[in-house]
């Protein structure tokens, strides 16, 4: 099944407000084998509305709205609607004397216009609003439910109820997420369309790219599960050098459990990661049980004072340099260490030395490893990426 | 100007992504008067953008795309567009020789479905994508950019001053943000509603709720920037002490501004922070002036050995006291300190120190004050509440 989502209202247009009932709603209809095929915002202008339901009606199996179904005269969903379905709009019963019950208990009037809020298009399947006044109704392939949060998600279960067993659903959909680090998107891709050629009738494929890598992900229903770890295992076999974490987690869930496991303690040194490493592993609960202490040595002087680098070493390899990191290795304590240090820009760049040139060490118990890199972007893209690689490498050797 | 958004990407559709890009889009849309009369979200299929494209081109004056201009086959924007346009793609020499240059720096093998990328259809303005490989290009009333935020956002301020000369655009608008933390958003609209209740004609008024702060925003036609002056010192006066920055400034700019201007160095100890403070103060270029290095002292062991904090204080009054961050903040050798800890959950909360629970130390020069907070929510919102927090109470002292 094919659903398209439309949220009514000019405030979710001026990009001060961030949606998040469509994103409920999507995940919803996700869970129950309903494909989205696309959402808009309109504002509330009835000929809008009209005109993207004729828009959306006909390539979907089923249109539905969120907002607009107050009492103001700019809550114009219902009327659009019933326009364009060529239907009435009439009070619900129910609703109308639930209306009645709940001012009453608030102490409040009731207005002509709040009456508009409990109509429907005549012959409407109706859902009860607890929290709210205004009822969620479908009929025709269209459903509508208001806008508050509270209410949508007071609402939307019972018309799932009513969707599943109308529709006789009950896929149920299996994701698995496979995320990747130090690998291009394209290399990537070849590699993985590969294996993946011969399942492409019987799951969904996705590369998403984001912040904290890149990740493959594998859509299908759950009795297909066999297949989905099929390719999850070839793609283990070929690119697991890659592979820094799956599902939800994050590289630095998978480096914290890992030391957790092996029982080693961390510490870092950081200069121009400036604390975002230490910031990452903190982000994970229980990181305290390996993480000991992280020195954002920022000033030359710190990097000698906290971490014993010499004076003469910053003064003849320079602070950013193989020499430097690696003294900063050496004045760490504990079993495992990064140290890094690089020029995040946008100043401070030399000929040898551009900007996002990063020196990153690891050492694990007696073995040193440093690396010079150089990342592309801006101060806080060289930054965020020079701090996933350093984790990144250090993953490689645990 | 009418302006529709139109946001490419199966992944926005599966409901597991907020969508960002779309209200920064607005945002700096509406700064420069432009009105936003609609967004949709579509999935990578060529023949769905051209057929939402034919939907909205008549009735807007800009098209503006984000997605899909990456060098997988899931990357339909470009070709959808010369295609609806019925223009051929050209490849951009400039991007060309960049990408060529990157690919190098990174040494990664350039595909030919990398070429791609780099392409544009023929006779765009091409807008140079600093921090990644595809180009931003506008034709014929759309532009086009990548979904990729940090890209996004590099690109867009060009293509809007290239926006701004073409249909000349914000001669007159003006806007003022006022940045404010530490005090709750009913006060402050309550303390401000009684500020502009004469100005309401004049000027549009805005508040926005962001991580870093409550935004105050005022818009309005250049000329009347005296107005606009005039609320800010009548708000100036009223509120000073939970205003944090001015339009694009974050508190972290404004500390390390002062710093310098005050000629004082910075330190911080850090530990349920882990590491954030120091990496919001390093995200200013020019940090270095004043940041001499921060200690993520995140076991009692790095608390005593790095800062000097007495094992019989941390046994006696517990990692999270005021005792312990009075000691930590004597660690740290610089005219001015920060000392974090806390407990950030979900686990460690007690009775008496529950989950959210932080305590936070500022140094200057022989004054140290030190207070107990609480903070709600998950453990990244407490680590970063607690941040922003520590930064105004330093804030303050400066």
């Amino acid at each position: 099944m094919r659903a398209y989502i439309i949220l009514v209202g000019t405030e979710l247009l001026s990009g001060m407000m961030i949606d998040t009932n469509s994103i409920y709603i999507a995940e919803e209809l996700n869970k129950i084998g309903i494909t989205i095929i696309g959402k808009s915002v309109v504002s509330d202008d009835i000929d809008e509305i009209i005109d993207l339901l004729k828009y959306v009606y006909n390539k979907s199996d089923i249109v539905i709205f969120s907002g607009g179904l107050g009492p103001t005269i700019d809550d114009v969903t219902r009327d659009a609607i019933s326009k364009f379905l060529n239907i009435k709009n009439e009070i619900d019963g129910f609703h109308y004397d639930k209306m009645i019950e709940k001012f009453k208990l608030r102490n409040i009037k009731i207005f002509e216009k709040n009456k508009k809020e409990v109509m429907v298009p005549t012959g409407s399947e109706v859902f009860y609003n607890e929290p709210g006044i205004a009822p969620g109704f479908y009929i025709n392939k269209i459903a509508a439910f208001p806008g508050v949060p509270i209410e949508l998600k007071n609402l939307f279960p019972k018309f799932l109820s009513f969707l599943k067993e109308k529709y006789s659903l009950n896929k149920e959909v299996y994701i698995k997420d496979i995320l990747f680090w130090g690998i291009a998107e394209s290399i990537l891709e070849n590699e993985i369309l590969d294996i993946i050629k011969n399942y492409e009738n019987e799951i969904i494929f996705e590369f998403l790219v984001k912040d904290y890598g890149i990740i493959f992900r594998m859509q299908t229903e759950k009795h297909k599960i066999d297949l989905v770890n099929e390719i999850k295992n070839k793609i283990d076999n070929k690119l697991s050098g890659y592979i820094i974490g799956e599902d939800n987690e994050r590289i630095e869930t998978n480096v914290i459990n890992k030391l957790i496991k092996q029982n080693k303690r961390i510490s870092l040194g950081e200069s121009c990661t400036g604390g975002l490493i230490a910031s990452k592993l903190v982000s994970v609960s229980g990181a305290s049980k390996v993480f000991t202490e992280g020195i954002v040595v920022y000033s030359n002087e710190a990097k000698h004072e906290r971490l014993n680098v010499k004076k003469e070493t910053i003064k003849k390899y320079g602070a950013v340099s193989k020499e430097t990191v690696y003294e900063m290795l050496k004045g760490l304590k504990t079993e495992i260490g990064i140290a890094v240090s690089g020029i995040a820009g946008p100043n401070g760049g030399t000929k040898e030395k551009p900007v996002g040139t990063v020196y990153i060490g690891i050492k694990k118990d007696d073995i040193y490893n440093i690396k010079k890199h150089h990342f592309n972007g801006n101060r806080e893209k060289i930054r965020e990426r020079a701090s996933l690689t350093a984790l990144f490498e250090l993953l490689k050797l645990l």
